[in-house]
C-alpha cells in the first residue's frame, strides 16, 4: 500500500507546478490503462485545474473521451523505467498494470486508477473543449481532489530532501532530470 | 553577450520538457516587458508548438495579445531572483529591463527581447485561439527560431553537469528546485 494523505483542493497546483513528468491514468467501463505525459501543466489555482496533451492514436485518449475523467500521478525516480515502459506501448495491445508489475488503488472522485508508489495524484474531470483536443491534442481538467505522500509532501509543501524521493523530468530517449535541490530566495519580493 | 546557437526547430521541444520555469518576453511597439510563467509546456514536435498561461491581468497579455508574438527564455538558477522581481512586479509600473538591470539581445523571427544569461530561448508567434485565451487565460504559439547556449544544450541534447549552469523549476513563495541530476534507464523501451 501506498502512503497517502489528502492535499486541499487550494494547494494541488503545488503538486504539478515544478513540472514533473506524470502518468496518465483513465478507466472507462472495465477497462483500464496508463500512459506517461511529459507534456501537462497546471492551469489554474481555485478550483485547480490542469492542461495535458494526450495524442489521437492513445487508447487513453478514447477512454478519457469516453469517462470524462482521468488521473494524474507523479512518479518517483524510482517507476522512471515503468514511465518509459507505459510510455512505450499502448493499452490495445497489452494490459500495462499486469504486464509491467504496476499497482494501483482507487480514489474518491473519480474511477481512473492511482498508482502505488507514485509521489502525488491529481484526480481530474475533463472540461470538454471539443475544438482543442481536435486541433491540438490538448485536454482541460479540473482537479476534484488530491492527494500525497506525506513523506514527501506535507501541509502544503514539497519535501524532496537530499537521499529521499525524487520527482522526475523527461527529456527524450530515455534520459531524465530528477528533481534536483531545493532553494529560496532571500528576501524574495512576495 | 550571451553566447547562444541556433536548435533545429524539430529539437526545439527538448528545450522544455523537463518542465523549466520561463520568462516570458514581449515586445508591442516601442515597449518592452517581462514576466514569469511556472506554467508552460511543448504542444507538439515538429513543427514545434507551446501552450502557456498569461493572466488578463498582465501587461504581458496586452502585448502579446497586440503583437501576435512572444518569446520564452530559460533562466539559469543564477537569474531566480530576477525571475522572481519580473513576476511579482507590473510592467505597467516599472520598466522592468531598467529596474532590475536585465539585458537582453533580439533574436530573427519575433520582435520579442531574449534576456542575457538564459539558458535557451524559443520565439514564437501566437496561435489564436480567442476561446481559451478568455476562458482559460491560455495561450498557443507555434516555435519560428529557437538559441541555445551551446555550453549547456549542444547536439539536441541538454549537459547540465554537476557545477555548471542548470535550469529552475519555482513552487511557490520564493521556493525553487534547481534541475538535478540526468540519468539515463538502461535497456530503455525505445
Amino acid at each position: 500500500m501506498t502512503n497517502r494523505v489528502p492535499v486541499p483542493l487550494a494547494k494541488a497546483y503545488r503538486l504539478m507546478n515544478h513540472g514533473p513528468t506524470v502518468l496518465v491514468s483513465s478507466r472507462h467501463g472495465d477497462a483500464v490503462n496508463v500512459m506517461a505525459a511529459a507534456w501537462s501543466m497546471p492551469l489554474d489555482f481555485d478550483p485547480p485545474k490542469v492542461a495535458v496533451v494526450i495524442d489521437k492514436n492513445t487508447l487513453t485518449r478514447s477512454m478519457i473521451e469516453g469517462s470524462g475523467e482521468f488521473a494524474l500521478n507523479i512518479p518517483s525516480r524510482e517507476l522512471a523505467r515503468l514511465t518509459l515502459q507505459v510510455g512505450s506501448t499502448s493499452g490495445r495491445e497489452v494490459d500495462k498494470f499486469a504486464a509491467f508489475n504496476a499497482g494501483a488503488w482507487t480514489g474518491e472522485q473519480v474511477g481512473a486508477p492511482l498508482l502505488d508508489g507514485c509521489l502525488a495524484w491529481l484526480e481530474c474531470r475533463v472540461l470538454p473543449e471539443p475544438h482543442i483536443q481536435n486541433t491540438y491534442d490538448l485536454f482541460l481538467g479540473e482537479v476534484v481532489a488530491a492527494w500525497a505522500d506525506p513523506a514527501v509532501f506535507a501541509d502544503g509543501h514539497w519535501n524532496m530532501a537530499a537521499g529521499g524521493k525524487k520527482s522526475i523530468h523527461y527529456v527524450a530517449g530515455g534520459h531524465f532530470f530528477e528533481t534536483g535541490e531545493a532553494f529560496e530566495v532571500p528576501d524574495s519580493p512576495r
